[in-house]
């Protein structure tokens, strides 16, 4: 029993969509169904097997006084791919988005990448100093921090090499590992623009150079104007203290732009009137060009998307009829305003519904509620943002950058879906 | 050195704030400063015990696939009031709203409620059944919802007894124990509309019950406007599934009305032609007025608000100079639109700021940035939502509803603050 009209999405509230279930044998119904209906004359073979009230534990939740996820969802982890550095002092894990809905994050599976290890500070020995070319040289201590005005920024944080394993064709089979260096979390903390105007940026100061406590100490420069525009010095993500990973006490937050500059374990912001130059803006995160010149301060993500559902990991495996295809969108230059879906590997695309409001700098999460047709499909999504910047292929990437970019990879991701439900990750031309 | 205008609190940006750091001692710095600075005149004894780096522990973080908070943070955790219940198999936990930022509650700390334990259910195991005036009873399976069309909704579950211990007088001393029966989540589910579209729902059938599979089953009666208005049946809240003391796998959202029709581990949906008066709506959630009689089907929780910090779990050590006094606000009916917070116990007020847009039936967040002056204080906040209703005194609603209410109590909370910073829960006439 497949629906007749394949070609589009049916929406949420229109009369086809009554026929759905019926015709899709979703939902043991009709005059199929089984114990209390006025049609019990089947008996329904899945309802016989349920208790009527599920095993009662007993367990008192008090005993969990900060809990973890049910065992059942224990495959809904950060994991990271062996192979990609050589040692896991110096690595990176992966969020699980096939897995996760919505827009927030939880920190306990939230990618992170480092670059020494993670460290631990207590907030007691937590220290923050600005200088350089300031009027005063400042110190501040956690509690110091906790004093000054607050401000509040969703926003998502994305590594520059992010799907970077994928400029020379397809390669990781799931969207954990193509897409997974990024998260997205509620972020509270003062403007970074307050404690430069409490240090006084003197008229030569036009950059800023950030470092964290840890032995890496990810120096990155920031031009001034952005440090002053919307830069956060976070210190409770998702409601609560950060992550020792990511970050704990104090991270920075420089919205839209490469997660590497989000220094964590946030020491000191040297004011100077160029840029330093480190290590981590020049023999790393500048993008290799065809011609062996480099894009440098390549700082803002460019619009990007990718289907999360059905996905390698997260494999339809219901059969023809109501699917839901899901994703997730995002820009470093605003909000995100549209998001195409195509079935065809690109020829024909049809516009996802966004869930609730778009929020600039900050993931998106888009829907098609399709009615499958049980054949195979060339899943994609395409993104626009605010600016009018349209998410490109990956060959419309590979043209202009060539193959050994590394980092901005936001091409348009394609899954292939085989007629069991089954994606696997691959390329179109 | 304390700031002359103590009446007022300084706004993020003014001229006058500049001095705050300088006149309060905040941020060693100017001639004080230690170290780097070209003032190093003054030993800093803070400075010369930090290390330049904090302890490389070397841990991997890929060995922590979930991580949970760092130790430091382990105070930040759900919290009981033994002598609340006869027995921990029904009782109930509050969140360490204190200690929290920002809207988002992370699950694993957020407060719940239970009547019976909390039950372990697997997806595969799950049944969601609709029967009574519909025509065709269904019932579905988690596989099933999975294909229907989702869609996300940020709101507040706050449970109706939330400050019920309060009623009497000034009772527990923390604003987690006062106000900690609450919790904020972006939740993704089918609207409970398209469910009961599918099942067709009768003329006669004017009311729902909702049942969940604990043995408790937590039956209450739902009028059919509001199930067909913005009921949702959720199975994500913040990212990922449900825990498994939240409702795991499935439990209803019904935004802005009392957190115990939030039905979790969600069983049934029986439709009928009248409410099915079941004990959790009659013997409990309903309020005993001093006349005898009682307020029953208060489903709307009321506007209110709470200062989170300064409170009694956490104290302003610092002295005076600049303070961050936060907390949170939120309607039942909406949005918040504006917030007051008076520090001499109700007969000044200042407009507080408010951190982002304010989301319609979820917490807000929002902010003073007081300078303090020392002296003690007599703290509170007042909320205001869009209807125009403004949060009472808990006396004001005495005078209404009596002492022996248990439920919607959104009285207006005084903390006293005394010259060390330490506050107490205290009542003002």
């Amino acid at each position: 029993m497949t629906d007749q009209s394949n070609d589009a999405p049916h929406k949420v509230g229109g009369a086809s969509r009554r026929d759905f279930l019926r015709t899709a044998g979703l939902a043991a119904g009709g005059a199929a169904l089984g114990a209390t209906g006025a049609r019990a004359n089947t008996p329904d073979p899945l309802i016989t097997e349920v208790q009527p009230y599920a095993s009662f534990t007993g367990e008192a939740v008090d005993a969990t006084p900060y809990g973890m996820p049910i065992h059942f969802e224990e495959h809904v982890v950060r994991r990271n791919v062996e192979w990609l550095t050589a040692d896991p002092i110096s690595s990176i894990n992966f969020t699980p988005i096939h897995a996760l809905e919505g827009t927030i994050t939880p920190q306990g599976c939230a990618f992170e990448r480092h670059h020494s290890g993670a460290i631990e500070m207590s907030k007691q020995e937590y220290r923050l100093m600005i200088n350089g070319l300031v009027d005063r040289p400042l110190v501040f201590t956690f509690a110091d921090l906790m004093r000054l005005p607050r401000e509040s920024r969703v926003a998502f944080c994305e590594c520059a090499a992010n799907s970077g394993m994928e400029w020379g064709g397809a390669q990781l089979n799931g969207a954990q590992f193509t897409h997974g260096m990024i998260h997205n979390m509620e972020y509270i903390g003062v403007p970074l623009r307050v404690l430069l105007e409490e240090a006084g940026v003197q008229p030569e100061g036009k950059w800023i150079f950030v470092e964290g406590h840890d032995a890496s100490s990810n120096g990155r420069s920031i031009p001034l104007e952005k440090a002053m525009d919307d830069c956060l010095v976070a210190f409770y993500a998702n409601g609560e203290a950060l992550r020792m990973e990511h970050g704990y006490p104090v991270r920075l937050i420089v919205p839209g732009w490469e997660g590497n500059m989000w220094v964590k374990w946030l020491r000191r912001i040297g004011v100077y009137d160029q840029a330093v130059e480190a290590r981590e803006e020049t023999s790393k995160y500048t993008d290799l060009l065809a011609d062996g010149t480099a894009r440098k301060w390549t700082w803002e993500m460019d619009a990007k998307s990718v289907v999360t559902s059905p996905s390698p990991q997260a494999p339809a495996s219901h059969g023809p009829g109501p699917m839901v295809i899901t994703g997730l969108a995002w820009s470093g230059r605003g909000k995100i305003t549209r998001v195409d879906v195509s079935m065809d590997g690109g020829v024909n695309w049809v516009e996802a519904r966004i869930a609730g409001d778009a929020q600039s700098m900050a993931l998106t999460r888009f829907y098609v509620d399709h009615v499958w047709d049980g054949k195979p499909m060339l899943l994609q999504s395409r993104a626009v943002d605010e600016t009018g910047y349209v998410q490109p292929t990956k060959d419309q990437l590979r043209a202009v950058r060539g193959l050994q970019s590394v980092y901005h990879n936001n091409g348009i991701q394609t899954w292939h879906v085989n007629e069991n439900g089954e994606a696997e990750n691959v390329e179109v031309s």
